[in-house]
């Protein structure tokens, strides 16, 4: 019997060359110098790839911001108290936060689930309720959860990622709340990259330098406590990660797998993309990274998945708030394909014509 | 008797501090870690002081699109005949160009001028004809325009942004069509930064190396025939520029002037804020800077003028595109600054509480 996950790798396949190439040669006859519009004609391509339309639109954008919380969080990683992550959901769930206001920026509509919040969140129709369990373990003591809580945290995010395009959603954007998740992700970026764990944990919402010390030390020990498989993505997701990471990366696959462009926002969800890339390397191509973090451990995950950031304005706050904002440039990137008019079209002569 | 020009220079403020610091002081209040929206929170403050609103919103955009044509095209320095700069802006009459596009993305309006295409228009009333001249002279063998139309070409400007605002537009953006105008503004930017003319003179719309030569040993000679003074920037405008170039100087003085933002798109927009900025050099606080171009010379521009680009995708179109992006990134700071809930508001626990 095949699960679930893995019905779900199995459907991720190649971009779709040849609408890639009839995009390509369209944006060559768009009234405009060829490549004038850099990235946003590249980005324009790899859409057409994904989605397999040579002229893709993309009408409904959602942001999938799912929370969870970490025992790990209680070894003072963090700037912020444990609490902070159930009354983040809350504000989320009344629009107050900053992904609801970047959200409605862009039109987008936002999906928040509790994956894994340490308390039980009051009953809302806004609020998909898939725990995992209550905050993981704490990985400096013992593995974060087992083996079938991180394939089940990867399944919820599927099911989410599937729902949402099953509704007409048509392009994605991750986005996350954790109090202390960037220590797992930390770890997680360390086992995938082989960099070494001071080069790639930083101040998360803000620690000090003390802070900063023991999150490295505490990452440090865990490797050597769990010598976590990087071949294995289960494995490192159950030894050192989250219920939210998981179902980040969930959320990729199962976009990846819709064909479906999933636009991956900071630190956590690059984390989770090493999970997802880890599961089926053929994701990757589905995946459009938002925005370079300040988070120091961002630019490894970039180099090791050969991504390149949209945008880059020093945010690190999450959410799936550079998502929000990367996804518009998706928009825009799409439209240009779509909407311009083409030289002969405008009558406008070409190049040295 | 004083002229328009003078009367908007002296009107040209310093930021409001106290709108700057009521706006720093929410953003430490909002529901995330100080400082983690990074340069959005930065840019709502900026915005804050142009304003002189604590609070400020961005309801209106406009990017305010000027042609004109260029004597020095004639001598093979652009990929394009000149013929292309009327095509053009019947294509944007038309809503089939890349500036559209990107415009209708972000709701703006585009406001189209003709400051000196070579040829008549046909009437329409979507276009403001304020002809300085048909296309400028060529300056490798005599001034661009005479001082007088320099002025012309500013002041041209400065009525069309203050009729926007008067109209209700509360941010604008700057875009040009010009066939060869990456030339003048390599001149220009060569004048103010005082940097060796090749390490400022791209490829434009696409010349190859012996046209990059020919642009490059034009310019050299015509700084050496006509000597501008970079401590007079209607002496500089009136021997190496444009009319669109003078023209979107105007805009930015007239957006400064009326304490509205003003998004500077690529390289041509950059050339014209050193002009604006040699006359009136408040002004830089009243301009955000949209886009790194791909032209090798807006680097120089930025150093000059200490500004830093919100976005980086290898644009290279001009017309106003990456000012349009740039609007939305603006009217996102400022809706995080009005929009978010504080700690209190949300009952939040605040960092380390």
């Amino acid at each position: 019997m095949t699960t679930h996950l893995e019905n779900t790798i199995r459907s991720v396949q190649p971009l779709d060359e040849p609408a890639m190439q009839a995009a390509r040669s369209r944006q060559n006859e768009l009234t405009k110098p060829p490549g004038s519009l850099g990235r946003l004609e590249a980005l324009s391509i790899q859409i057409a790839g994904i989605t397999g339309q040579p002229r893709p639109t993309l009408r409904r954008p959602a942001i999938v911001t799912l929370a969870a919380d970490h025992g790990i969080a209680r070894k003072g990683v963090s700037a912020f108290p444990i609490e902070v992550t159930a009354q983040m959901v809350l504000n989320f769930l009344r629009g107050g936060a900053g992904i609801n206001v970047l959200a409605r920026h862009i039109g987008a509509e936002v999906i928040v689930a509790d994956l894994g919040v340490a308390v039980d969140l009051p009953p809302n129709d806004d609020l998909i309720v898939n725990k995992i369990g209550y905050g993981t373990r704490d990985f400096s003591v013992e593995p974060a959860m087992t083996r079938e809580q991180a394939r089940q945290s990867i399944e919820a995010g599927i099911r989410i990622a599937q729902a949402a395009i099953a509704r007409g959603c048509d392009i994605l954007g991750t986005g996350e709340m954790g109090i202390g998740n960037t220590t797992p992700s930390s770890a997680i970026t360390a086992i995938f990259t082989g960099r070494p764990v001071r080069e790639v944990t930083g101040r998360g919402s803000g620690v000090d330098d003390a802070g900063l010390s023991r999150k490295v030390a505490v990452i440090e020990a865990a490797l050597a406590l769990h010598q976590p498989n990087p071949a294995d993505g289960l494995d490192v997701l159950s030894k050192v990660g989250g219920f939210e990471i998981g179902g980040l990366a969930g959320v990729m696959l199962g976009a990846a797998a819709a064909r479906t462009p999933v636009v991956v926002d900071g630190f956590i969800s690059g984390a989770a993309a090493l999970i997802a890339a880890s599961l089926a390397p053929a994701a990757r191509d589905y995946m459009i990274a938002a925005h370079r973090s300040v988070e120091i451990g961002h630019r490894a995950i970039f180099d090791y998945l050969r991504l390149q950031p949209l945008l880059d304005l020093d945010l690190r706050l999450g959410e799936g708030t550079g998502a929000a904002l990367g996804i518009s440039i998706c928009q825009a990137a799409c439209k240009v394909l779509d909407e311009m008019a083409t030289f002969a079209e405008a009558g406008v002569s070409n190049k040295e014509a």
